[in-house]
């Protein structure tokens, strides 16, 4: 059966059209600048790599532009696509697991907006586009913050006054819940056990970054908390910070929105190096001798180190630790850097195995090391499509 | 030699009179209440324990008071005191040690008024208070940041904007500097090692708490940062946050002024407790079952379990866990539900001995602990009378 994978975003669509339970890819793509006269359409199908500029509306064009390719491209009848998938940031409270889209659910969506305003409007856009476009068909939302519903309480909650969470809802949520849950199945995999007798920590290394401890399939701890701007350092986000910094910039003169403007887009790895937000750029710098680009390449590590320590000691060991995302699957100089401090805890990397996983599913780690390590190229779409698939067939089977 | 030792704080000055180099207190109290007609001296010498209530006016008269009583208890002369030592909270980025104050270093002291406000301006007043009181006497200041000057850049700087240290000295200054000196000699002591070969982590756990690593002698990192409300949850702090609940708790209308009490007064284990800011009442209150003391303890001792982790981790090993500061050294019951999770890295209790250790100075880890755990009551006051003398017996020798 085919399956539709939706990530909408605030300015743009990224699909994929899946044959599940092959897991085989028939197309893929991404409609960009939505809103603009310079909108951009990518496609990458049975015909090859193609990219048009055309004006795209709104999110609802997009989808419907990306419905029209497909049933000239690759679908004989629009009918083949037996559900769509959406990526949907934020479930708040309520959602453990991937459910089949109805009107609760589209409310709950719309409810969680104030907690990420960013993502969930243009998540809700894509479902209601796909309502208009193809009515008959099962639509399925799987959430980035589902995976870290179960958490203990102890890792769930802030050390704040309980009315904070009671009317505000502020707890952490943690984020990158999807790519989670695909690189602790394939690290199982690699591992040949079963996820839910495993410790693992990942590392997801991308342009947000966090670090998550997961016992017997269960998280335990993340990084990231009320927003996607808690925990590590990032490329552009400040990570955790001393609170009263918030409060003493504010005394002098800072308003809110420069506040928020400057911890989410000008911190990080670009703000400590003064240089990019691309930790491509920021490594080739440094090695031609510039301290801030080497210093924001230590803080950005030394932050990860912690957090693989800390998780290390309160899941009582792991058996592996796993690198997804951009960075922590393209990066051996990373890897190294963050690997080669954790002799403590009996971390130790096969150099060449190192150097060479780049963008592959691989273990990396060495003959002696106490924890195996590997990397885990992200690939949420696919888990979404796995998602999809299972809640069709169990709908199909009632 | 005499030294006069003062810890002047917004409406209270402590005060230790110390033989040195024998390290006997000869006379100790404490004036409180200052500002009030209620203003009440405690005083512990020859004579006993005394109480008395007078007014004092302000922090020039509860010195003065304090010499009075000196003089007509202690001393036969007032020119016995030959050094008089001050906590100083705050010494920004100047001071890496103890030094004798003279114009320049109030100067000092008065510019980072900024970073501390509750505290250098009480700080300088004793100062100025006994450069009238005793114009003649060597004054010696003791900085709470100075022992953190030599952390590396990688802990010593957030992932934030250049431009917001330079301009506004934003960074991690980190705090309880004269404890972790105090404590870090003593478990040298115990450990029978040079505190510069060793690999410390210590846990100040009081009203205010931080976790500190330290690799010979010199800081590695601390969880406290650019203010005392970062890094572990504490009484009534929150600790770090992810900052973007600030921002999101600003949007709904709080005022600067209600986040900064919400934070520093109603959080930490007061917040979630929702009882009490004091651990014991805490303790009672979930031994009774409340299960909202019971997450305030789990939340305490799994953030501070994830600080040793992670300082295990960077340190490449720890020779010692030392626990000092009220609940540090009071709580077996704390220092248990900690180390309990620790075996992962090596940490065993000796349960006897855990709880035999109520405001001692020994060892608690069992025989077959990696790690040696001490505990070992603060006494900043010693120590500052410590770098005093020091200071003193130099000039003398110069």
């Amino acid at each position: 059966m085919k399956i539709l994978v939706l990530n909408c975003r605030i300015y743009s669509v990224e699909f994929e059209l899946i044959e599940m339970p092959a897991e085989k890819v028939l197309a893929k793509g991404a409609v960009a600048k939505i809103g603009l006269k310079t909108g951009i359409i990518n496609y990458d199908g049975v015909c090859g790599k193609r990219k048009r500029v055309e004006p795209i509306m709104d999110h609802h064009s997009a989808i419907h532009r990306i419905i029209e390719i497909l049933h000239t491209e690759v679908l004989k009848d629009i009918s083949q696509i037996k559900a769509v998938g959406h990526r949907v940031v934020h479930g708040g409270d309520v959602f453990y697991e991937s459910v089949i889209i109805d009107s609760h659910v589209k409310e709950e969506i719309k409810r969680n907006i104030e907690l990420a305003p960013l993502h969930n409007p243009y998540n809700l856009k894509g479902i209601e586009a796909i309502e208009n476009l193809l009515p008959e068909v099962l639509q399925i939302a799987v959430f980035g913050t589902a995976f870290y519903r179960k958490m203990p309480a102890r890792a769930h909650y802030y050390a704040i006054p309980k009315r904070l969470v009671q009317q505000y809802g502020i707890k952490r949520y943690g984020f990158h819940g999807i790519s989670n849950q695909y690189c602790l199945f394939h690290t199982a995999k690699l591992l040949k056990k079963p996820a839910n007798k495993l410790k693992v920590i990942i590392c997801h290394l991308g342009y947000g970054a966090s670090v998550t401890a997961i016992k017997n399939g269960i998280p335990q701890d993340t990084s990231m908390g009320f927003s996607p701007l808690g925990g590590v350092p990032m490329s552009t986000r400040s990570g955790n910070i001393d609170p009263e910094i918030l409060i003493y910039l504010m005394h002098k003169g800072w308003s809110l929105n420069e506040i928020s403007i400057c911890l989410n887009r000008e911190s990080g790895i670009l703000g400590v190096s003064g240089i990019s937000d691309d930790m491509r750029e920021i490594i080739a710098e440094s090695k031609k001798g510039n301290k801030n680009a080497t210093l924001a390449i230590e803080i950005f590590c030394f932050s990860i180190q912690k957090y693989i320590g800390a998780y290390y000691a309160v899941l009582g060991g792991a058996d592996a630790i796993s690198f997804t995302a951009g960075i922590g699957v393209n990066s051996p100089f990373i890897r190294r850097k963050i690997c080669g401090g954790l002799e403590a805890i009996g971390v130790s990397l096969d150099g060449a195995k190192n150097r060479r996983a780049v963008n592959r599913e691989m273990k990396i780690s060495g003959k002696n090391s106490k924890i195996a390590v590997f990397t885990v190229p992200r690939n949420e779409i696919l888990l979404i499509a796995r998602e999809t698939a299972k809640l069709l067939n169990e709908t199909a089977e009632e």
